[in-house]
């Protein structure tokens, strides 16, 4: 079997440049007789590739001066601790609640503290992003929490982002970080997963602006500190290497295409692409509300499991995969990271057309 | 410049083996059509991965049933917290302190309990490992915490260790874990980051007899706690799943080179191989008492700075590289994991040997 087109919703599929690059370079890195992987992270060489992995994301998120950026461990469900741990002075947040993983934040920060609920769409099965009553944000709230894209059930924030005013917006860009334009200067803190958008799984991406780092107690264990990761450049301890490496050839390949301008650009086209395709059937039906349709993750269900089933099984047999809905929502979801061509979109949406015929 | 012999003291070599099988499957793995990092954690093909590396290292490690396996992200470093944290329910330990390594332990251990330091090799910079008086021993210690290797002074535990009845060992095996047969059973937990002697920096593996489990506390963060990740077979969230899968191909190369059994023959004449020539030079000597002699970290000095300086530089061109001593010990360390073949020792020893000739 060729490469698939996998929409598999994390991990999931990479640049094929980028793997290219990975494999070529494996056991001899531009002529250091070694693997990325056999490098100390204290030589020379690596820390060039980690510069240039750090480099090129403040470049292509265009992040300001007044951020750090860490490359942990721990993925996005280590700062659902590390955030309050970090952050939580008043002992107290907002926090708007859009899915299963806004839902996973709420529940460890109420560990460390009040977490109050400015809106949820629990009731309706995160099928929309509420809307937001000010009246309910709290000004003493350490920071507020939002989630950019909601993988599991297809939404995104679009045009009601929370204003805030002074209290800090963290937000957890696991599932869309780099897929469209963002200005993170409107951000206290924004972290990412690596595994979606940015490389293979074990790394996670922090930003943070430098004013936060000041609320870090000196009590927190070592490795919970920012200000410890921050201080000793993510480099306190051994990073994950190989991944920043990674992170570092993705990072570039973006930049090559045009950066996430033009990355934005060719996510709008292939969820287009995808969205037509369900608008202009009979058979198949978003689940989310139109406005807050994610670009990364569409999910869509023909209303009969068997269908459903049979869908993903003879998309599978022509090389389509990972089309399987999560179990909360059911169908089908399509995530199309940034690393999905435009072809894989138009392969889908084809077959989605030739399906409809057949089981009419 | 061909592949160099790299004595890197971390991240550090890899069984070429395992480099050129990682390389040939990047883009398509086993007819998947996708890169093991494109693969969804949860799917068939990579909990096939994630099973096999596990059963891997239960079997050349002997593991007995009433252990669990894990693998974790966050490194010794995040261990040095974790492991207080879960089994410090006397608020005591015991430790040996034979290194930065352990001394790193000791001080986060500090934040949440009082530790008995047991013994220290600290004033003669940690030249060797010091006898134990068992009087010293507190018996109702949560645990006693050992070193079981010092990469950066080039010691480790031979004869010597610590008989604590009751008391769980707990043992820091970051730098030599399947380098050498040890009794799994003899230990209540082992950990031990993956960049040494497993695979790329990202992993941490954690072997921990059952009953200690009980210990962890519910209010514990969720990815701080062990049952969280018991619970979940180290898939609570998105493991290091690339990590995991060349893990796998590092411990499949020892079981078919013999197991660790046969590994460890391998290493010995190895470290046979650099200590005889430092043996039987009149310009090169040993840092660290002979009875306890690394067979991983091979520390060895001229007792002239610019000699090291010009030793380490002419080596280099030779393409033996790394080989510059920890600061605090100076001179030179080769690191010779599991994965640097006997060439590499007897390439440097007989470099050594025309070094001395020619700077008499």
């Amino acid at each position: 079997m060729d490469r698939v087109f996998n929409f598999s919703a994390g991990p999931s599929i990479m640049p094929e440049v980028a793997l290219k690059t990975a494999a070529a370079e494996m056991l001899n890195y531009k002529d250091s007789g070694m693997s990325v992987m056999e490098m100390s992270h204290r030589s020379k060489v690596f820390i060039e590739i980690a510069n240039n992995t750090t480099a090129l994301l403040k470049e292509i998120m265009s992040i300001p001066d007044n951020y750090k950026i860490l490359f942990l461990q721990g993925g996005a469900s280590l700062q659902f601790a590390m955030v309050p741990l970090n952050l939580m002075t008043n002992k107290k947040i907002d926090l708007l609640d859009t899915g299963n993983w806004a839902a996973a934040a709420l529940k460890e920060a109420k560990r460390f503290g009040t977490v109050n609920v400015v809106a949820s769409s629990k009731e309706s099965n995160y099928d929309h992003i509420p809307n937001l009553d000010p009246a309910k944000f709290d000004a003493a709230a350490d920071y507020f929490h939002i989630t950019s894209n909601n993988t599991i059930y297809g939404t995104r924030m679009t045009d009601n982002w929370p204003c805030t005013g002074d209290v800090p917006l963290v937000c957890d860009m696991s599932s869309n970080i780099l897929s469209e334009v963002y200005d993170v200067s409107k951000f206290g803190l924004i972290y990412a997963g690596a595994q979606k958008n940015m490389g293979p799984a074990g790394v996670t991406v922090v930003i943070i602006r430098e004013d936060l780092l000041e609320r870090t107690s000196e009590d927190l264990p070592t490795m919970m500190k920012y200000t410890t990761h921050v201080a000793a450049e993510s480099m306190y301890n051994t990073p994950p290497t190989y991944g920043i490496y990674l992170a570092g050839l993705v990072y570039q390949w973006i930049k090559d295409l045009g950066g996430v301008v033009a990355m934005q650009k060719i996510n709008e086209e292939k969820a287009k692409i995808l969205y037509d395709a369900i608008d202009n059937s009979a058979l198949f039906k978003g689940t989310v509300a139109v406005k807050d349709r994610s670009l990364m993750n569409i999910t869509f269900v023909t209303g009969n499991e068997e269908l459903d089933a049979k869908f993903i099984k003879e998309a599978e047999k022509l090389g389509m995969v990972n089309l399987k809905g999560y179990r909360t929502v059911g169908g089908m979801r399509a995530s199309m990271y940034n690393a999905m061509p435009v072809e894989g979109a138009k392969a889908l949406a084809e077959f989605m057309k030739k399906f409809e015929v057949e089981n009419k």
